[in-house]
């Protein structure tokens, strides 16, 4: 009987161990966390159409960004017409991978809606749209329209923006082509505790 | 015989349908969804400490931003010193959680480093960082820094920044006081499809 005690306590103890490394384990691979940490800008696309279904998570993440004052001002273009999307090559070099993307988030800021803070917000809803993609097995890369004067005006041109809504980012997305390594970017130099010395 | 393989075939087909919903489901649920959905600006702060841990969890968070050509133009202040929230709470009003919070992140952006993307890149460093708080049961708020002058100057000063090095959000951090509702922002007459309507 002692002996069962004894046996039984130390399984007890194991368990306890167990489930405290596994609990501190799971912190660290929080799903979002790890999502965060491996999310890559995806420039080459697979043909596979992107459901409706995820597109419309994507676009409920993009929304639900901080917002300055809370005024909301981001408008957002959906493209998936093939000739719109090769447009959009055209005019902004640096998007060039829409061409072969299955669709692009242009993300917009209305400036008579909050002209201090139009930019942090739609930067917000950006970088949702990138996590929230990866999260979805599909592959995004920010791209630049905003602070080209050139690229902003063509963008506006191209979709018929009026002048007040200025495009910020263009975002190809589709199922990655090949898997890949995200990069290193991780720097203590860059971190200063309580001022900079 | 003949009865049991009925039983059996029916139970196989139940499995099949339960599997299917539950993916299903399990693609709406994503941990990754979930914390974007849910984040919200906390700006109450319990006395509770934040654990080293998950400010090194944080900070991993934050530099895996994307970054304009991969400049990588952060720079990141921590703040826990009590007497130094408190001066932040004084020379930013709209950054007065501070006070009363854990410790606060200031994202800044080397100029000298990215002219033209240091601001887009670091407002995907601080939504990277207000995502991954949420993740960690932490609460946050994005408060502005740049592009107030004012502020931007005040905030050099306090803590000794070269003039290159702008601080653009500070970020209060704490165990949340309460729980929140998130807002709900999705809007459908935000979104538009192939141009402008």
């Amino acid at each position: 009987m002692k002996k069962f005690l004894y046996v039984l306590s130390i399984v007890f103890v194991c368990s306890l161990i167990c489930y405290a490394v596994g609990k501190e384990k799971k912190q660290y691979q929080s799903p979002v966390i790890e999502n965060i940490l491996t999310r890559v800008s995806v420039r080459q696309y697979s043909d596979k159409k992107v459901e409706q279904e995820k597109i419309d998570i994507i676009l409920k993440a993009a929304m639900a960004a901080p917002s300055g004052t809370n005024k909301q001002p981001w408008e957002i273009l959906i493209i998936n017409d093939k000739q719109k999307l090769k447009k959009i090559s055209e005019v902004a070099p640096n998007a060039k991978y829409a061409e072969n993307s299955q669709l692009a988030i242009i993300v917009c800021g209305d400036i008579n809606v909050s002209e201090k803070l139009w930019m942090q917000d739609c930067c917000a809803v950006t970088e949702n749209i990138l996590l929230a993609a990866h999260a979805l097995d599909l592959g995004a890369v920010w791209c630049m329209a905003y602070p080209s004067q050139e690229r902003v005006s063509d963008i506006q041109k191209l979709f018929n923006l009026p002048e007040n809504v200025v495009p910020l980012s263009i975002i190809p997305i589709g199922y990655p082509l090949e898997k890949e390594q995200p990069k290193q970017k991780y720097n203590v130099k860059k971190i200063h505790i309580n001022g900079w010395k």
